[in-house]
């Protein structure tokens, strides 16, 4: 079952597009290999269904922008192109897991999601559940090996981001302020204005796709001037990725989104749109894809793709 | 919030009830104090009802079983009890999000667990998947830290193996198996005879009770020969620990095991007491436990409390 890892490298000076395409088809040629080899304690142990249910709600689609960042972060600091594929590839299973258990009833309960049945609803949800677990569980098993980065300090310091970018105090912890912005816990667990909006966002999309760019700059051993330029982008590129996403549940189609429009309001959450208004929303993205520019000033030309990310990250339609 | 690490340091010669119960309570007082202190690069964020739904699930109860084999394992090679505490505490991490997404209504579906409502009765559904799905992402960041070992090498060493053990190949996968084996998923997933039940058990409950054990032979840099005889001795105690739980299901009742007891008949669901019946049940569990202090012998008298477990887990009546 084991594949020669992906061969592609795109030339410095390919069209955006096409650097997305080729990051995106290595991840997925990548998690299809790890998850193939996927051994516990030397021997190879792989219940069918639950694989199965994990390359379904990994594999087959996606923009992979997560991974894409990782590697157009990593290449600034000259990292071998396939140490950043594996930490993209992790950071892309914890983002998976986090679209399968938010779609699930009890959460937003999606049917939808890249157009297909949602994970509970092609498999069922005592399933999909133990997909998302299985998932989150496998980013760190990537982050783990030697292929990652072969110095172990450099694979903790990734674990490490990765675990807090993703719990508690992350992802997870965003999720859950993000059930309460829709009133589900009362008014007082509610994020309140502008501030309590950009919090929740922040925490909820805003610290994963902030470590996608970090762990290219800790792959790289980046020096501290380089490592805080990365980490402003980081947090401006997460800024626009929700303003955009926000914007999309408001002017966007479910045939467009492959997934449902409209929630946000059905739901009475509050997000910036509400608070700035539609052109109001759309003067703030400008104004991020300028910092984000000015954030990457110190790699001179060299950004010019990440710089391209954060105008498609502001501008995209899907 | 942060307290002081906990400082009892049960002489050698306590007896077992003590040295489980101190192992408990350190454990305890560990988990409360990392919640407590819970980061997200390098600022404090902790959705108040997230944050209570953890401490829920992971506080005010339990045994602490997988802490105290981590502790007594660690001990075995001079390992700073400290150390031993945070590698414990990762692991109940993992044990107790495991517990809460098992008892969801998709999954097994209980309203009692240690006596108190199950979390998603406590509080709901969905906080209920992120109280899990957070205490599995927190396992991993407590793992990362330098007061787990100095040595980035030994932290990476317990990553890979809690991933590996709590994952596809190993809890999570046999989770589906148990499922699979309630015929939920129709005749052609479920295991099949009793090498099939094994191998089920032996990922659901068996592989995170081994790497309780391995974690200290990892922390303590055991050559290989001692780590062999722990990693023996940790799958002996897997079988008997699952063994005992088949048996406490049959002749329990739910008062004393404080949750529901006789499921798995009631689910259809093979188990080795039905293979082996209840006096070949007992009886593999004597040979367990011999094989187990057998597992031991090059420890001689350092593993009186390892082998103590192993009698305490074969003969548990809760």
């Amino acid at each position: 079952m084991s594949r020669p890892a992906a061969k592609t490298e795109p030339r410095q000076d390919a069209s955006f597009p096409a650097r997305l395409n080729a990051a995106a088809a290595e991840t997925e040629r990548l998690l299809e290999r790890l998850m193939s080899d996927a051994l516990v304690d030397g021997e190879i142990a792989r219940p069918a269904r639950l694989m199965e249910s994990m390359r379904y709600s990994s594999l087959g689609g996606g923009k992979r922008l997560r991974p894409f960042l990782t590697v157009e972060t990593a290449a600034l600091f000259g990292v071998p192109r396939e140490r950043a594929l594996m930490a993209g590839a992790a950071v892309e299973c914890i983002h998976c897991y986090s679209l399968v258990h938010d779609d699930l009833p009890a959460m937003d309960n999606d049917d939808l999601r890249r157009g297909r049945p949602t994970a509970h609803k092609a498999f069922d949800e005592a399933t999909a559940i133990l997909a998302g677990d299985g998932l989150l569980t496998f980013a760190f098993d990537i982050l783990g090996r030697p292929e990652t980065h072969p110095d172990a300090a450099v694979r903790i310091a990734l674990v490490t981001g990765l675990a807090r970018s993703a719990g508690l105090g992350g992802m997870v912890g965003g999720q859950l302020l993000d059930l309460a912005a829709e009133g589900r816990f009362g008014r007082n667990e509610a994020p309140q204005g502008e501030q309590g909006v950009l919090t929740m966002q922040a925490m909820k999309t805003g610290a994963l796709l902030h470590f996608s760019c970090m762990a290219g700059a800790i792959l790289g051993g980046a020096q501290p001037d380089k490592r805080d330029a990365v980490s402003r982008y980081g947090k401006i590129l997460g800024q626009a990725f929700q303003i955009a996403d926000d914007l999309l549940d408001v002017e966007g189609d479910a045939a467009t989104l492959g997934k449902a429009a409209g929630k946000d309001a059905a739901h009475g959450k509050a997000t910036l749109v509400d608070l700035l208004g539609i052109p109001g929303a759309h003067a703030r993205l400008s104004a991020l894809v300028a910092d984000a520019e000015a954030a990457l000033a110190p790699f001179g030309a060299d950004a010019a793709t990440l710089t391209d990310a954060a105008r498609f990250v502001a501008e995209r339609r899907a």
